[in-house]
């Protein structure tokens, strides 16, 4: 699992940070890729990337702000252009639809795939075999969420050592074993399969927030986190301006990282104010109160 | 008076050619900017020139296509945020009022200047003291326009030396000398004035066109233009592709220029599928018909 950084500006783009977009890159768990948000030029941004645009299958939108949502009709036309056939869900703040099906008429596109959504509201807004996601409204003036990503625990690998050792040979009962809570082996004996299952494999967690002020019951969604993705349009000093733009600091974000025991937090959604050499200072802020902080860059990919 | 291009590419963007936008500079004539369409990242492709959006009064569109209208929320909104406070009027197909409200409203954009919209259709569409548009609907499947920009032809200066001789010096009479037919000069002689005022100066013509098939009905709106902006999707070659998709060749471009008696042909809408070492040959094709034509690039611009 990988989380890579397509655009990390804040309102307009610049010629270092385009406006926001992040891929979730599960190719390895589940041969897809799903994107956070699509900013304008998304596609322009892919460009530079070896992602390919069939294989993102579902698109999570945090909230309707332009820079935000502007680059979706273009990077859906792309993709089809492209040839892409499978399916695409978007998951969005009611409105998302109204704005991608007006853009795709008006413009008389048709899509070669079918296009789904779902109406983002608090709780769990999707899961399938390997993966659940959850939503939490934050605050931010207009409807805006956070997501949290839960892949669900892998079971532990059988202990074939121990096996052997007690004369269980490999062959199909190793199946058995795995999925059963006993089997009966052919000398007739009833094995309980517990202990020679290893321990579970703790599935992944990332959290990515749309914009917002801190508020510290966000924690919730973000609660042992492997990863923390978390806006930082402010720097700690600012901290009424965050307030009035409904915009968190480097610092607030840090404190939420810090309660939520994530495993890493990672800021985006960078003012253009700040020059690329105040970026240190920025994060001086944040590793001073949560010390495995980063700040993301266009293009910056993070392993989970 | 120059004309700039933000966008030649076709369809989609790729890293050599974004999709469509141009801009007419008329800052020496009226210190406005009108843009000619607006495909995505437009305003991504303006951060590398020294265009200020604010300086953008009126944008044409061609036609609905999304390479050619994507971009207008997002270079609406950030001219809003960049603090343009000069009324914005946009000329287009029916359906461009719909796409832009529907994308400001739902992404909860107010802007902080007033837009006005003016649905294109053949003929006069705009007339002010120092400018005439035209325009007449194309042949791309979707309703497709071209505009023609005319200056006015402005007055000729006033012959000094001539005055001169005739014992008329500078003074306010001079102003009079230019506005009217006949004057009265203090020794009561009644002066025709026509003989003491130059040729007027023609003014320029520029057409745009849209995407569109060839057609030599099309003739009539590039007539002696100074500069004609036309699409070449397709080579010489391919004009049974360019027929099917609602395109045309660069040597259907070369034709109408010919035929239109232009100064000169720029070529654009090139296709992704041209590497930039067979652009040399698609203008050869252009040439052979009609010498002086040119494609552009991103960011080349002409003076007219
Ligand atoms: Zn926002
Ligand atoms: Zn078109």
């Amino acid at each position: 699992m990988k989380v890579v950084f397509l655009g990390t500006g804040a309102g307009l783009p610049s010629k270092e940070r385009n406006v926001t977009s992040i891929i979730l890159d599960l190719l390895q768990e589940n041969q897809e890729m799903w994107m956070f948000d699509c900013g304008e030029a998304t596609q322009h941004q892919i460009l530079n990337t070896n992602i390919k645009p069939r294989k993102v299958t579902k698109i999570f939108i945090t909230h309707l702000h332009g820079d935000h949502i502007y680059g979706l009709p273009g990077f859906l036309s792309s993709r089809s252009f492209q040839g892409g056939t499978d399916p695409v869900t978007i998951c969005g703040p009611p409105g998302i639809e109204q704005f991608v099906r007006t853009s795709l008429q008006i413009s008389q596109t048709r899509l070669t795939y079918p296009l789904e959504f779902i109406e983002t509201r608090d709780g769990l807004i999707y899961e399938d075999s390997r993966f659940k996601v959850t939503a939490q409204a934050l605050d931010h003036g207009i409807l805006s969420y956070g997501y949290r990503i839960m892949e669900k625990d892998l079971p532990g690998a059988l202990l074939v050592d121990k096996l052997k050792e007690h004369n269980i040979q490999p062959g199909p009962i190793y199946q058995q074993i795995k999925a059963q809570p006993a089997v009966t082996l052919p000398n007739g004996e009833v094995l309980e399969t517990a202990p020679f299952i290893g321990e579970p494999k703790r599935g992944k967690i990332v959290a990515i927030f749309g914009d917002t002020r801190y508020k510290k019951d966000h924690f919730f969604l973000a609660e042992n986190a492997d990863v923390l993705v978390h806006e930082a349009t402010f720097s700690a000093n600012q901290s009424g301006l965050a307030k009035d733009y409904y915009h968190s600091t480097t610092a607030q974000a840090a404190s939420l990282a810090k309660k939520a025991k994530v495993k890493k937090l990672i800021l985006t959604h960078i003012s253009a104010r700040f020059q690329e050499d105040e970026i240190e200072s920025l994060l001086g802020e944040a590793t001073l109160i949560f010390p495995n902080s980063v700040i993301a860059k266009d293009y910056t990919w993070f392993d989970v």
